[in-house]
């Protein structure tokens, strides 16, 4: 079964939204043997028409988001009604539950609401529990192209807190019973932290392509590069015992697991506290860490003390230090991480203070310069000084990493 | 010009890796005249020539992301020459490049990054200052499909720390040069907070649509709508003055300009500070002003007050309150607001307190419950319950988006 999605939205493609769809269908799909042979992304109008017509003819399964809402650019249903031949007509249930979400926060019905009651006839409406446009199921015989035959095209929601819930709940299972002897071969995914991609893969690049059987893939974000085996379970293990081998104590999971997962995971199994002082990262390496439900159990208190008088008044760095030290120095780094251990009185403390820029370095000292401090009841502060390039965005993302992987190496 | 972005790698549709070259290449195109067409996304594989070869017969730029690295699933370069008939052939000067970029870091070259130095025959390589594989830029005459004819593909490397610059610097002057007379029609971009799509064009739908020759666009997000007008300057004033007068202090920027940049153009322009006390947004709020450059002349502290027990040392929660009142009420999201305030020395303090979920929710405080407090230092405290739906990611941005505009809405 070839599956394709093709998002719709005029604003995906002048740049004003990220598109989140594609990593949730996929991840939604993989369990069931089901990988997206291509995503396609076209603006509101005839577009939809050509990119449904032209997967028509290639996949089987076709997954469609957004243009299901209420406004005058949402024309998904009337392209797919048109491109299958059938007409629009007003499903009653659909009518009914939207006039029910409105009355129930004490809103009558909006007149451009209704259109959202409006489905290709013989589509099966699929509930929306947290919007008004429903989804809408179309089984189908297409016969263009090269592959005529049955063909199943699913519309969801643009909204991701509308699709994501409508697509595990409701997609997946219906997708389960189109294809219930499909499952994947296993995937395992490697993460390793401190080094690049190119050196990654000179160091085990040889040995894993001489696997048999095995299909190989990398990635490169900030802070971690991924290596993605996909094959059979022994093999799998071969690609293992390599990877821990050579790359020892930078490998950071097997599966897949992020960096702050796997802190979070290290601190739950000892039933252990942390609290983070920030500085150049400005919170967001407590936000990540509360990203991760039960974060209350291990992550105590944050101090993002942006300006020196906070690092004073609320870390205990001695004023002095700072002037002669600079707020961006080692010195600083330790005393920002064992006040912070102290006042929270957490089991550890993570502190980092560096120079986000574009302003702010100096030539002792220029911009992406950061120190990273760990503090712990038993054992001694540790600290580490980089050198990170890239926007500021990539900076603060940059020193989380390497934060949050001084903790995972010293734990 | 038709602009087709063809974006390449495994790794996009087993959904590990977000999507996030397609704004950026979006909005750097904009000013040039130039939209994407379309966006395609395909694995690494054969699947890459299929696609380029459909790019090829349909549009005249073609960007293409990814597979230019040292890895062996990096084979963007070899297909983009088979397809063109083109020999690959060894650059001495990226060759040099190479050399340089690891010698300056210590490190011998290894073996598999000198692939990066092979470049289909006649291909311009383009600098790439922040990694090893140049992007390279091909010029040919394609006689394939319907619209035989000249063609501009630019092949640029997956990461985004490397794409960016070079797009901005040295991919945008080239197209600005093959389309010189090409300039947008003016886009305008209003944000809405407070209120969902439907409600929102239900306002303002009828009359936007009622101004001739403009292109209009509507797209829902976490805590606020956006309205996309594209068209003369005319007529977008005359948008303007239908949204201003029907959403009043719901318009948030007619420049596109998030809450965030709102909020601290704001305080910029007054010479105000602003502290933030968070405890269900971990950080995410500190984390969003502090992306922004300048953010230390405004953004003095935030207190990640996560335990009980924070909340009481460091803001001066009184701890009976908390007992009476529970960590999230009113009660205790004002204590907090005015402690921020007080402890900090800002002009202003935020403050948040809810249930993220999903454990920890009650009959009379359900999960999604959040109580935000705004204190300044002169004006009477105020407070705001509201109950949000979603994810905790989710609950994380919809809290910060409503804090945030509490202070924009009583600056």
């Amino acid at each position: 079964m070839r599956v394709e999605l093709v998002n719709t939205g005029t604003e995906l493609l002048l740049g004003n939204t990220l598109n989140t769809h594609l990593p949730f269908v996929a991840r939604a799909l993989f369990p069931l043997g089901l990988r997206i042979a291509r995503q396609v992304t076209v603006p509101d109008g005839t577009a939809i028409r050509e990119a449904l017509s032209e997967a028509l003819d290639r996949s089987d399964i076709i997954l469609v988001t957004g243009g299901l809402g209420p406004t005058t650019d949402d024309v998904t249903r009337d392209w797919v009604a048109e491109l299958l031949g059938l007409p629009l007509v007003r499903d009653e249930a659909v009518a009914r539950a939207i006039e029910e979400r409105f009355s129930r926060r004490g809103l009558s019905v909006p007149d451009r609401a209704w259109r959202q009651a409006e489905v290709p006839a013989g589509a099966r409406p699929i509930e929306n529990p947290n919007g008004t446009a429903p989804g809408l199921g179309v089984a189908t015989r297409w016969t263009g192209g090269d592959r005529p035959g049955p063909r199943h095209l699913f519309l969801l929601p643009g909204p991701p807190r509308e699709l994501r819930p409508m697509m595990a709940d409701q997609v997946v299972p219906a997708l389960a019973a189109l294809c219930p002897c499909g499952t994947s071969a296993p995937m395992r995914v490697w993460i390793i932290a401190g080094s690049g991609e190119s050196v990654v893969e000179e160091r085990v690049g040889a040995d894993l392509v001489a696997i048999e059987g095995l299909e190989l893939g990398y990635c490169a974000r900030p802070g971690e590069v991924e290596i993605r085996g996909i094959g059979p379970a022994k093999r799998l293990d071969e690609a293992d015992r390599i990877i821990a081998e050579k790359l020892g104590s930078q490998l950071v999971s097997r599966t897949g697991e992020s960096l702050d997962r796997v802190v979070s995971g290290l601190l739950r199994a000892r039933g252990e506290t942390l609290s983070v002082a920030e500085s150049c990262t400005g919170g967001a390496i407590c936000s990540s860490l509360t990203d991760l439900a039960g974060a209350s159990d291990l992550f105590v208190e944050g101090f993002i003390t942006y300006s020196n008088r906070a690092k004073e008044a609320r870390l205990g760095v001695p004023a002095e230090l700072l002037r002669q030290r600079g707020a961006v120095s080692d010195e600083v780094a330790r005393a920002m991480a064992e006040g912070a251990l102290e006042t929270a009185g957490t089991d550890w403390a993570l502190a980092v203070t560096g120079i986000a820029g574009p302003g702010g370095g100096t030539g002792e000292k220029p911009v992406g310069t950061v120190f990273i401090g760990l503090a712990g009841k038993r054992c001694r502060t540790v600290t580490e000084r980089h050198r990170f390039f890239g926007e500021r965005e990539t900076f603060k993302r940059l020193t989380g990493q390497a934060a949050l992987d001084l903790l995972r190496r010293n734990f």
